[in-house]
Formats: structure tokens, C-alpha cells, sequence
């Protein structure tokens, strides 16, 4: 996969890309990029890429004329990547995009930086609109490292342990149970028995139920009960019962 | 605000507290931070920080004792930061929550990195626990700068022009209106006329009834019917209006 990053602050991405795991794809041949300065695409006399909004108003906008010519420079006839613009009225990043854009072999991410876009971008240029969540940033670089990492992690051969990818929360929809490594006792503090217990059953049952109610406390709306497993079925009533329970006292 | 970083990539962190707003506030004074490889606070010989899970399965899980040391040697008695641990699991971020941080005068942010956290440092250690949306990130350090961001751009005097961080969406709960710059006509594509129209009451008008609609498609939880004013309230029969007649179509 190719990734090209149009920014007017190149350097902000260098200690993400080169480092763990984008490192690690980069290196293996499995992702490559291009930072490109659409400051470098301007053709007025001052390098300026943004203008004062028509109508009137606080704040600056960006021109389409750069980001046209910058986007144009990297495709060609016949290649039809997805231009994705970083900002916060597009489509919230959520697992299910991301696996969808790992399909994808070029990808162009357009990052705004406190300035609003130029309307035309948004409707004649980009496939894509991404927001990483509901709040605000100062421009699009950091969203577009989050969209980089949460996609480039799942492309073939990146991650070492396969296994890893499948267990974490939100590949499952659940979020995960607790995790307890050495001392088995901290300050005072032990690892639950069943973890020690050696009976795999039992520890499958208690992640399980630990799974559940993690996710019935924190975030109800991530479960699907249709989706359980007869045997979670069963444990997700427990969770409820034990909750319950506890609220009436 | 002083931020502490607890993490195993500090290198990670560079081009985005070297940058742009977060540079400026560390250069006004306005913040200030600190990375910290947890690592140094291993006391085993391989410098090891990690381990297998009790229990069994995929994956490592961070031990304890080398956060609770490292968070130790940056707190003093009386000094009461918040300690924030970025995964999957926490409170998904928000502006209230961004602006709820913006109060603290000390915050340590802990970064996990692939592996799971022992159960001990949520229980014992933290005070909150943060995520930044639903999928899956190689580690917590890109969460950790973008909360940074979100909450340094709100202190006081680091946005060069305060009216800015007001009028940006999810402040004002609505997403913001369709921006146009120079020039007026791009490859035949125009600037409405409203907009060139210098009529005021007229353009605000436009904004609010774009912003409106624009909501309504895309993120309609975001309206609360109740906040809008008079105006509003009108504008947005109208949005209904002209988008159940278009889907009547």
C-alpha cells in the first residue's frame, strides 16, 4: 500500500512513520509513503495557500487550486485511489472503515491545519471524508497517523502474531478482560485464583464473563446479543444478574 | 500544564510536540512535558517490562512494578495529577472531556504498546482510563498526543485567535457550515452567490441553514432541539423540509 500525505507540516509525521510498527511495514516493503508539502503547488508570488472566507468571518480557508494540483501530480489515468480528506463533519473512523481501506493499494490523506477547506474540495475531489472522533485538533496531521496506524497494522504480513489482531476489542465487538502477569502478588495486590488454577476451562469462562461485563458496564451498545454464543448467552445473564444485584443494594 | 508520557517509543513523540500549536504553547510557557521510557524503571536484569499472561494465551502483558515506579518518581505528596491509561477500553475522548482535562495543572499519560496492561495499574494506579474511538491501535502513544492536543489548544492564550476555538464544530455541537476562498470561479465551479451578495443577515442566515443541514445528514444525534433558537428552530423545519421532499422524489 502507498500512502501519500499532503500537509503543510511534513515534519510532524517523521516520529510516527519511523518508528514500531509503520517502521516495521515500511521495511518489509508492505507500506510506503510520501509526505508532500502542497505549500510547493501554490503559483502565487507569496507562496499562500489559504484566503480570507467570501461572506466574511474568523479564521482562514484553504484554496482549491494547491490541493487540486498537488492531488493531481500523484495519480494518473487508470489509478483511482481514495483522496481522503481529514476533518471533523466527515465519517467517524471506526474498525469496519479501516479494514475496508487496508483493501485499498493508494491511498491520499489531505490534512487541513486550523484553516476550514474550500468547499470544492470537498465536493469535486475527495472519495472520502474521516473524522477520528468529536473533538476538536488542531489540523488533520495527527488523524491522519491514526487512520495510517489503524490500517496499515492489518495489512498481510505487518503484525508478527497474527493472533494479536483477532483478540483486541472492536475486532470482536467485546471489550477485553483483565490481564495479570508476574508477581502474583503486588503490593498486596493478587492475581485472581482461576488465573492460576491451571484449569483452561474455568479461565476461558472467567475472561469471558469478564469480557461481558467490562463491555455491559462501560459500553452496553457494543454488545449484540444475537451475536453470542449460546454459551456467552448464559454468562451475559449472569453479568446482568450480578449487576442488578449489586445496584439494588 | 506539565504532561508526563510514560511509554516505550519516546521517539514516537517528537515531530508532533515539535510542531505547530504544541510547539508554540511549550515555547509560550504554556505547557510543558516530559517523556518517559518506563523501561529505565525495570529492575530485573534484561530490562524486561513485560510478561506472559497467568492464565495463558496470545500476547504479553505490561508488569506492574515498572509504572507504579515510574509514575511514583514524578509525583510528590500533595501533588495529585490526573494518570491517565490510553486503551481501547476507557472513556471514549469528547470536547467535554478535553476541556474537563484542560483544568489540571499535571497530567501523566501512560502508553501501552501492543501488549495488554496488568490489571493492577487500572485498579490501583489510575485515575482515568481514555480512548480515542473505536479501532484498533498498535499502541497508546498516538492517543496520548492527540488528547495532548486537544487539551493544549485550549489553555489560555495559546490560540492566537481565541474566536477560532469558539466557532469550530463540536463546540457549538453543530457541524460547521460550507467554507469558500478565492477564487470565485474554479474550473467552472462557483462560489454561491450569497456569498459574494454582502448582505449580511442574509449570509449568517445561508451558514446557519447549511450547518443545519449538514448535521442532519450526517451526524443528526449531534442536534439537540431544544438548544437551538428561534431562528434555528425555523431553519431546521425548513432542512426537514427540503430533505424529506428530496427523498419523496
Amino acid at each position: 500500500m502507498k500512502i501519500d500525505y499532503l500537509t503543510l507540516f511534513p515534519e510532524m509525521f517523521s516520529g510516527v512513520l519511523q518508528s514500531s510498527i509503520l517502521k516495521r511495514a515500511h521495511d518489509l516493503g508492505a507500506f510506503s509513503y510520501q509526505l508532500i508539502d502542497f505549500r510547493d503547488f501554490t503559483t502565487n508570488k507569496h507562496n499562500k495557500v489559504d484566503d480570507y472566507p467570501y461572506g466574511g468571518g474568523a479564521g482562514m480557508v484553504l484554496q482549491p487550486q494547491p490541493i487540486f494540483d498537488a492531488v493531481e501530480s500523484i495519480t494518473t489515468e487508470g489509478n483511482n485511489p481514495r483522496v481522503i480528506l481529514m476533518c471533523p463533519q466527515g465519517e467517524t473512523l471506526t474498525q469496519q472503515k479501516a479494514e475496508e481501506l487496508a483493501e485499498e493499494d493508494h491511498l491520499i490523506i489531505i490534512c487541513g491545519h486550523y484553516e476550514g477547506y474550500d468547499e470544492r474540495i470537498r465536493t469535486e475531489l475527495i472519495t472520502d471524508e474521516i473524522s477520528i472522533g468529536d473533538y476538536v485538533l488542531t489540523g488533520g496531521e495527527l488523524g491522519a497517523m491514526v487512520v495510517t496506524d489503524s490500517v496499515v497494522r492489518l495489512l498481510p504480513g505487518v503484525l508478527g502474531n497474527e493472533k494479536s489482531a483477532v483478540e483486541d476489542s472492536f475486532s470482536t465487538h467485546l471489550l477485553e478482560h483483565p490481564h495479570y502477569t508476574r508477581p502474583s502478588d503486588f503490593r498486596g495486590h493478587k492475581v485472581p485464583d482461576v488465573l492460576l488454577s491451571g484449569n483452561h476451562q474455568k479461565i476461558d469462562e472467567w475472561r469471558t464473563y469478564e469480557s461481558l461485563k467490562r463491555t455491559y458496564e462501560r459500553r452496553p451498545e457494543l454488545i449484540n446479543e444475537e451475536k453470542l454464543s449460546v454459551k456467552e448467552k448464559e454468562l451475559f445473564q449472569q453479568v446482568k444478574n450480578e449487576i442488578n444485584l449489586a445496584s439494588e443494594d
